[in-house]
Order: C-alpha cells, then sequence, then structure tokens
C-alpha cells in the first residue's frame, strides 16, 4: 500500500477514487489512486440480517472520512464506484440470498445520495473483477476474454475490447445456473454447476463421501485417491462447461480468479488440458492478476473507469 | 424481387451492392438495393473438387454481368461482400471440410483482385447471417442476442449492439464442438453437439436406429413413439446445450434460423420450455427473419455495412 504521503508529494493537485465492496459479512471501502493503486482500506462488517440502511449509513461515513483525509492531503476524489454480488439492476438486486432484505434496493442512487455525489456505479462484484483484469490486468489486449471466479459462489464473465458483457438482464456469467447434464431438465431454482465446483458444495460433498469434515482447500491438499477422485471429478465438471464457453465465445485468453486459486496449479492444469483437447482453437490459461481483492480491485477499476469518461480532473490528469 | 427498372425509376442515381454466398455446392451471388432488397440473383456451381481458382473466376464474371446490368439502368454498385463456411481468417480458411482445396485460400484478398475493388469483405456464413438478423431481422434491438443456425451443420453466434461476436479466431459460434457429456474428454476433432443434432448426422442415427431410410425433415414429421423418442432425445441436448449458452450470455432474445426451421415449431417449443425451466432470466424464442436464404442475406448485409462505413454514394444515399 503507498501512503498518501508518497503520492501528495509527487504530485501537489492528485486525483483519487473511493472504490466499496459490499460482501455477505463484511465491506471493503478502498482509496485508490489514479493509477488503481489502493492509498487506504478500511473494512466494516454488513451485518446483513439488520437489512441496507444501517450498512449504507456506515459506509458513507467511512466514505466521509476517507475523502477529508485525502483532502488533507491535496487530493482530490473524484470518483465512487460500488460492487455487490447478485444481478444489479437500476431499482433491484436478485438473486443475492447473502443480502436479505436488499431485493429492493436501488442501489446505485442510494449510494449517490448518501456519498453526496452525482452518480455512483454499482455492478455485480465478479463482472467488476473481470473489468479490472480487463484494464489493469490479464486479460489486457485479449479479445475476447473469459473471465472465471471460481470460490464458494462460481461466476464468469466475457470481456470485449475493454468492456464486460452484462447481458440482458445484467445477469451474463451466471454460471453456477449451468446445467451439467446435457438432458432436458426437470428443475427450476437449482444451481448445477455450483452445486458440484462450489467451493461450499464441494467440501459438503467431499465430507459426506469421506465421512469427515473436509473443505475444498483442504480436498486440494489431500493425496489419497477417495479424495482425489471427487475433485477430479469436480474439476472435470468445471472444465467441460468452460470448454463449451470456449467453442462459443472463442476467447484469446481465459483468466482464473477466486478462492480456489489458492490451489491454483491442479485447477489450472485441468482447465488447460480439457481446453486443448476439445476446443477447436484453444486459449491461453491463465491465473489472474487480483486473485485477491478482486472484487475490491473491481470497484476501484470501474470509479477509475467512470471518472475517465467524465470530464473533470481525473481526465485532466490522465490526458494530459 | 424487385425489378431493376422498378428501382432506377423511382430513385435516378441510386446504388446497390453485390454478396457472394459460396456454398460445397453450389454458389448465390445476389444484386441487392441500398435497403437489402434482392434485385437479381444469380446461382452457379461450385464445382469444389476443381479448387478455388476456377470457382472465383467464374464468379467474378457473373459480378461484372450484375454490375453491367446495374449499370445500363443507372445503378452503381458501390460494395461487395461474400461469406463462405469455416473459419474465415486473412489468409487461409479452417474446418471447411467441404471445400477441399481452399484452406489456404487469402479469400478476401482474392475476391477484391477479381472484382477489382478495393476491399471485399468475407465472413463466416453464420455470423454474416447473424448480422443480418442484427441490422434488418429478428435480433435488432436485442442486446445481447443469440442466433443458432440448426441445419446439416450447427452453429451460432452473439450479437451485441449491431455487431457480431467474431472470437479471436474467427471461430465463436462453431457450436458442434460442444462436448454433450460433462466429463473430460479423451476424444480430439469430434463435434460432439453437431453428432447428435446436426441434420445429417440426426438423419443417419434415425436411419439406423429405426432400420429405414428417414432424414432429418422426415422424422420431423413422424408421429410413432420411436421416431419422436429419437427427435425428442436429440432437441433434449440442444436445448440444454442453448439453455446453458444462455446462462452465460444473459441474450435478450435468441433467433433460430437454418434448414431445420422446416419444423419450427417442435423445435422452438423444446427451446423455449427448456430456457423457461433452467435460465434465471429466460430470453424470448423467435424464428429468424431470414429462413430461407439467410448466407445470402447475410453477404448483402455484410457488403452494405462495409459500404456505410465508408464515405461515399451509399452513405451520402442514407443519410440525406
Amino acid at each position: 500500500m503507498l501512503h498518501l504521503d508518497q503520492l501528495s508529494q509527487g504530485a501537489p493537485r492528485s486525483t483519487a477514487v473511493i472504490g466499496v465492496d459490499f460482501g455477505g459479512t463484511k465491506i471493503d471501502v478502498a482509496l485508490a489512486s489514479a493509477t488503481g493503486s489502493i492509498l487506504e482500506r478500511l473494512r466494516l462488517p454488513t451485518l446483513a440480517r439488520e437489512g441496507p440502511d444501517q450498512a449504507l449509513q456506515r459506509v458513507a461515513e467511512v466514505v466521509r472520512k476517507l475523502t477529508a483525509g485525502a483532502e488533507e492531503h491535496g487530493i482530490a476524489v473524484v470518483g465512487h464506484a460500488a460492487v455487490c454480488p447478485g444481478v444489479v439492476q437500476d431499482d433491484r438486486i436478485q438473486l443475492a440470498p447473502n443480502l436479505p432484505g436488499w431485493e429492493d434496493l436501488a442501489i446505485s442512487r442510494r449510494l449517490a445520495q448518501a456519498f453526496e455525489v452525482d452518480s455512483v456505479p454499482v455492478w455485480n462484484d465478479v463482472r467488476a473483477g473481470a473489468l479490472a483484469e480487463a484494464l489493469r490486468g490479464n486479460l489486457r489486449g485479449a479479445d475476447p476474454g473469459l473471465y472465471l471466479s471460481l470460490g464458494t459462489g462460481i461466476a464468469a464473465a466475457i470481456t470485449i475490447n475493454g468492456s464486460v458483457l452484462a447481458g440482458a438482464h445484467h445477469a451474463a456469467g451466471e454460471i453456477g445456473y449451468v446445467g451439467i447434464e446435457m438432458a432436458p431438465s426437470s428443475s427450476t431454482d437449482r444451481a448445477p454447476l455450483e452445486e458440484v465446483i462450489g467451493g461450499k458444495a464441494l467440501g459438503e460433498r467431499a465430507s459426506r463421501l469421506l465421512g469427515e469434515d473436509v473443505d475444498a482447500e483442504a480436498l486440494f491438499n489431500r493425496t489419497d485417491p477417495e479424495a482425489q477422485q471427487i475433485l477430479h471429478h469436480a474439476l472435470g465438471v468445471l472444465a467441460a462447461a468452460v470448454a463449451n464457453f470456449a467453442v462459443l465465445i472463442d476467447p484469446a485468453r481465459v483468466v482464473v480468479g477466486g478462492g480456489m486459486m489458492a490451489s491454483a496449479a491442479p485447477l489450472l492444469a485441468v482447465l488447460r488440458a480439457q481446453l486443448n483437447r476439445t476446443v477447436p482453437f484453444p486459449p491461453e490459461v491463465l491465473a489472474a492478476r487480483f486473485t485477491e481483492d478482486a472484487s475490491l480491485h473491481g470497484a476501484v477499476t470501474l470509479a477509475l473507469n467512470a471518472a475517465e469518461r467524465r470530464p473533470g480532473p481525473l481526465r485532466a490528469a490522465l490526458t494530459h
């Protein structure tokens, strides 16, 4: 982390942005430089069960504090953005079970009011992570790119020429819902792929089959054949799904982030092998640049990107 | 079909374009108005086994004739484009087994020379069909859109804001290669999905299982349980794959073209049912506008689109 003092010495009229990452249990708020380096960060509990109002209020307080601190160092905060799980639409947030009571929240407008600014773009956290990779990370110059976020939940995003495909309902990339049997399905409200490879589901199934408590990370570290078989079945299903996506969109590169990248080597190896076997023009497979705090870097990138598109001090600073 | 006389009466300084659709057995060449209406069309055999040179030569002759005929009516030909099967790259055509000897053809440059014009954009035929739907058909205003071409071969295309995703190797949408088992595959050079639902493969399997000669179209018209079962298995696999694509890209609309649309009702019904059951935000499912001659309309649209982007008479005609 840079220090505000360093930054303000170098550039007397510096600019910065603020990014907010809303999660089911915690909220991270970052002040970042015009190049995306995080200068200060603060974490607060979401207290999700107590609804959105209190959370938004506490975040606004933190944003005021960060802004005041920046201004003391001659740094102007010129943009804000936020990310959260689920399908973020103008007047509601859908498919975000960890944020009960947020369904009818017009989060973007509410944050603009709370921060007393004109606009606060809010994106789905994975899609914002993909934007960070597309503009500042390992999907730069890879067109189109496929971003995978593999953790407790699983999701993807398609990047095209520095932007991210949102979908008609802001729901592109919710690949947890992908079916894993190529036959008509009668189930509804299921997330078949996530139930196989999502970190939580994987740990639960391994625990059940092995008769002992094993989380996904432990499973990756086990060398006994039973554990390896469970893991490889799940990775095989994931790899088959990713290969099918690669056939459809013909990406130049697949970049993988998320908590599961703590065990990057076997994950990337299985993906590479499957893509090379079955995709006519196999893409590269790389680890993401932002495997840690991907969502927070996503929020910062989104704030920078929005500020760059507005006339103002950041655009002036970046173009001169 | 309009007549040249009609067109030239209305607009003394009309413009037109020429689109060429290269297929494995035949080549269609169309002269089309500035709004995409086909004014004249000619068909010639590809004689694919005799290589590309003779085919290009004969096409160039037809283009000269059409151009001369248009000029006699005061119509200026202001753009040319072509489409062909396979993965069309600058210096080669890949995955087009019906065009042997065309692998190393720099088709775009060769056509520009043969037609004596600056440039002749050449696209994959299905992707051009998707462009026709995106700009002039049933994917207009649907963003993103998913186009399916279901016939002897099967393919797809993603449309975004009036353009079509090409992919890093111009191979996006070659969904015949999609795997139908969500498990690691050891096969290579296979097209699993096309082997189930491609019109040719479907007819072959039905013939084998039913012990009599049945092509895909006949299969759609059979009412006996054995035939229905074969058909519904294949449609079910297709629908499951399409649902997974819809989860990934969250299209506003899925539009279906190709020869299989001769039996549109059962096809669209199975797709709709599966999408509604398993996709969080189910897209509309509609027949394409250009179910006949989709590729030729694609070539015409590509020619129009290229001409519109160039300064010149067509752009002047369209913007004044």
